[in-house]
């Protein structure tokens, strides 16, 4: 149960789940764009490659092991100076692609928390993963990690495993995330697993709560937390933003912060960390209309999406138009249609491969009960798809669970201009005969009681009063329960209403910064043959917005009066405010160039004459002759999109150097 | 003593100490530009000035107390919308301003820190503040504040205080920060104190480290910290960074982040609280060539400074150009000039007046004993004068501990063209005399002996030489101890050197930006009367570069015409990159424009008629006409300092309304 609870719960928190494999819990059919195993050249292929991307990223300092002359600290990276400007990049995007234009309201919490704000909002009991303890040296493996491994492993290297085992070890690897915590510890007994570093007996699994816990102020009493999302600071101030916002919905708030997860044991490198930046946007809308006003400017985007049907029945992710998508029904509302496409135009404008992006729908099994629809940007990676992006319509649940908590309504109002005459649903719940029946359950009964829409309280009705009981599915219970006649009374009643009061629903588009990064730097990486063919040269083809360093400057050999000319105009791009580097060295042009391709810087500059340049693109080596006193202008119409290299060729005439 | 070291200690991080009051601890004399108590009335304006400065940050969202339906946590704030826009806008510049100018190596590490980094720092043993217990309750308490609150409210309140006592007080006051921690308890007893909200007994004081703690991993046996100050993060990236900057000097890593302080008990606000954003630069430089090539770019500037001499004669601060200052010696060398200088520049650009800024130098007392010099701008606010930016020469302290601690050099090479003949000053121990005489100090004194520089160590064999022993002042005990000639042997050695091999000296500007910020609120707000007289109206008077929102854009009356227009310009200030608010509502404009004043938006845009539009600007409530196809361009032009107010005031026509 624990298991379940914490993957539909992790919904929530994104970039937790494994989503390497899965499968429905009632069809029990492995999803087929995944069943067919990477043959072991195709993965060791992958495997080089990412060797080449991580090698250059740490060689250039785009990132550096935490705390490295003291061996490093797992599950962190430091951002190196390269890294941290394409960070700052992308961060300066995503503030001008969401909260600009959307006149979002950007907030900035802390990333200490109170217990209280994450008891509410679930994390205190449910941020969990599963762990076990070699029972001698007292060493933490993850409980589905050393199940994954074995039968990794055993499928992988035994030859002589039969027909039957092989099925039952891949539908162990199937279903492992829904696995209970009874169900794992048989598993690690059963395939007698030990620790991998000491070969010792492990421990029964336990839940293990994912969040840093601290102490707020000096008496020791007050525990806190360091947030595992930005989100929650939003729902806490909904009742300020809305204020502000002229008491109007929809709205959204942003925030760009630090999250923190202490994982049991940290793999696959950049992608999962134990402190991380996440840029989350809370959309809140009128439950009863998710249309969105701009939805027509991305309708007609096609792009690849892979909902929930065509993972059962084993088709591939296909393109479809986000129009057609909501229009069918595929995607749940235009809003969370919306968001989807301008994820979609985020990602690619970075530089992320159109072809090797889809917005994969979660399963009925991944999604939480109250979220109505959740899609994931996934990115093709040398470790598969990557979940980078979350976009959910989570409901009512964060402000409800707030508003419950702290007693504070955090409600939405719709003033009707003449008083209205409705019918409103009573439902009048007998507390002792319920507390009899349902004993410890009785609050989740009450609570699914209470949230019945009209049309599931009429049934009950028809069905209490023709049968004398009727069954009610408790989600947060995972069973289906019992309700007699005596236990409550279900009416309508006519009132006269001047506005509606309502919880608005949020649509969650939610980013994982790191993990779109490292996606990138795969997406922008190549290699290409040296000049005399001894070599081969790494490039990362970053568009002007994102590259690290805009400009490279070179003097073509020492001497002062080029040194003079490439001061002058480093000066005018710093005025101009773009990023440059300047090489004086010696070294020989063809190397300078290779070390600035390995940064990504898309142009450079070589003094090569008193009045004017050679200018150089990045992947076409192309180059062309600007006057020096131009140069700095021109570089900035690339780099701030006015001007690409195309329109530069036509205006500037070719060099051949 | 614990106490001192703290103090002196607080130098590393800036924005803990308490300079309200302070004093040199050799002549008492108490400084003068502070000795003079403020009247009363004087207060009670600054207070009053302060509230409504407060309660419109408040109600308009600069600020909010971070999870408020909870009931707050004190010491801890949120960014809202507005808040959060300047907050971003003023790091953007610093970017700018500091990053992109002068190419520093942009850096971003963890918040979550291992131990042994933070003890290599010095943070573990001495990042601490004296806490007193409430002996029932075991409500804490900040021994030093409940002195000065003693004090303070004695000297106010106490009509019949004796002269003698009086005097006693004001000393107390003057010299808190140098009291040791029996002194600080024994006051405590003497006076009578008690918990000020249950006047039960107190408890001796004792050190309460200000870092929240955690653990990182699932084992529990790895403590971690949330990092006090961003700068750890470079100087343990020190190797690295040197290499990525081609093995020269001098070169500036910077770093933007959290860092986090759990006070005892928050006071002032916003001004000391939790959780704060820091940026800091750490310029690494040969300590025998602190020149800066840029130098001569600031040297001419003039702003007020207090070096110590003023203050302990009790002259007030004075104008004084950076060249002077430097060339005079008041400040110890060009590259801390330099940056002196272009804090300045940053400041005052911000909108800081900069007739409420001075640098003040630190103290003997105040500064560690490795420090060359160090300089806080301090800017005055309703609390008085704070520091927001400290400027630090920290020598080679700071590498040199993590260089100790982790085994790993940290250091700089010079080579020479041609090998050096040179003379090795060698320094010969016996440590076992030297353990015999100092036992459990040994290795203090041993560091110090080995810290001497070439002229020390001369003076020392001389004086052994004649006289069999020597005083040697001991930094780290703070007291002199006797050397004997048989403790060890002092020579000089020819050698051939290739190249020089040293560690780098650090000079550290750091900002508290949540400081910055407030101060500057206060700098830009004030009042004026409504139209019709009867409300005083608020106006924050952020230049455009600081502003929230850059424009507002009002259609007159509500009308399908002129909310069409107000749409195309929104549409164009959105592709411009510009911040907008539209407000359509039917307020009047009088109302619209108080409403954005109050945000501090310098121009606003009424839509008042199809083909042109009134433009006006906060402060001086002018207006111009210009073209509805033009407008955005305008305010981009305005927006990005390209153009000032006047300069629009030449080319369009006047429009009174």
């Amino acid at each position: 149960m624990e298991v379940l609870k914490r993957r539909a719960f992790s919904l929530r928190p994104p970039f937790l789940g494994s989503h390497a494999v899965f499968v429905t819990a009632k069809t029990n059919v492995t999803v087929s764009s995944l069943q067919t195993p990477c043959s072991v050249i195709e993965s060791q292929k992958s495997e080089a490659f990412r060797q080449a991307v991580v090698n250059t990223l740490e060689r250039r300092l785009f990132y550096i092991p935490s705390f490295k002359i003291y061996g490093g600290l797992t599950g962190f990276y430091d951002y190196g100076p390269p890294g941290c400007a394409v960070k700052v990049n992308v961060l300066a995007f995503w503030r001008q692609h969401f909260v600009l234009e959307e006149n979002m309201l950007e907030v900035d919490c802390p990333c200490v928390t109170p217990e209280v704000v994450l008891k509410a909002s679930g994390h205190v009991d449910k941020f969990t993963d599963l762990m076990v303890k070699d029972e001698k040296t007292g060493a933490c493996y993850r409980a589905d990690h050393l199940i994954k491994d074995y039968c990794k492993d055993k499928l992988e290297k035994d030859p002589n495993l039969s027909a039957e085992k092989k099925a039952e070890l891949s539908r162990v690897l199937a279903v492992l995330d829904d696995l209970s915590v009874d169900e794992i510890g048989a598993r690690i007994k059963k395939y007698g697993i030990t620790a991998p570093d000491t070969k010792n007996t492990l421990s029964d699994p336990y839940p293990f709560n994912l969040m840093f816990q601290t102490s707020i102020g000096p008496s020791g009493s007050n525990p806190g937390y360091l947030r595992p999302e930005t989100a929650q600071g939003i729902f806490v101030n909904f009742k300020d933003l809305y204020y502000y916002n002229g008491n109007k919905l929809p709205f959204a708030a942003a925030q760009i912060g630090q999250a923190f997860r202490n994982e049991i044991s940290p793999r696959q490198g950049l992608l999962r960390v134990r402190e991380l930046t996440l840029a989350e946007i809370e959309h809140f809308v009128d439950p009863d209309d998710k249309s969105h006003p701009k939805f027509s400017e991305v309708s007609e985007l096609e792009l690849f999406m892979f909902p929930k049907e065509d993972q059962i029945c084993g088709r591939p992710a296909s393109k479809i138009s986000i129009g057609e998508a909501v229009s069918k029904g595929i995607v749940n509302n235009e809003t969370l249609g919306y968001f989807i496409g301008r994820v979609y135009l985020f990602l690619t404008q970075l530089g992320i491969d159109e072809g090797r992006l889809r917005f994969r729908q979660h399963l009925g099994n991944e999604m939480a009960h109250y979220a109505a629809d959740c899609w994931d940007a996934e990115i093709e990676s040398s470790y598969g798809w990557i979940e980078c992006v979350g976009v959910a319509d989570r409901s009512a649940f964060d402000l409800q669970a707030h508003a419950d908590k702290s007693g504070v309504p955090l409600v939405a109002y719709e003033k009707f201009t003449e008083p209205r005459q409705v019918e409103k649903l009573v439902i009048t719940l007998d507390k002792r005969e319920l507390g009899l029946a349902f004993k410890g359950d009785q609050k989740m009964v009450v609570e699914a009681l209470e949230d019945m829409d009209e049309k599931e309280a009429m049934i009950m009705k028809v069905t209490l009063e023709a049968m004398g009981e009727a069954d009610l599915h408790v989600f947060t219970l995972d069973k289906v329960v019992t309700i007699k006649k005596n236990m409550l009374s279900i009416s309508k009643e006519k009132k006269k209403e001047h506005q509606r009061v309502f919880t608005p629903s949020v649509i969650e588009p939610s980013f994982g910064i790191g993990r779109i990064l490292y996606c990138l730097y795969e997406h922008s990486f190549y290699t290409r043959p040296s000049k005399d063919g001894d070599e081969q040269l790494n490039v990362f083809r970053f568009p002007p917005l994102v590259a690290p360093i805009k400009c490279a400057v070179f003097p073509i050999v020492q001497n002062q009066h080029y040194e003079e000319i490439a001061e002058r105009i480093s000066k005018s791009l710093t005025a101009f405010g773009i990023s440059y580097k300047i090489d004086i060295t010696g070294t020989s042009i063809g190397k300078r160039y290779a070390r600035t391709d390995e940064l990504g810087v898309p142009l450079s500059i070589t003094v090569d004459c008193i009045s004017s340049v050679t200018v150089r693109e990045r992947d076409s080596k192309q180059q062309i002759r600007v006057y020096v006193d131009e140069v700095a202008s021109v570089v900035k119409e690339v780099t701030e999109g006015v001007s690409t290299w195309t329109d530069l060729l036509r205006r500037y005439p070719n060099h051949s150097s």
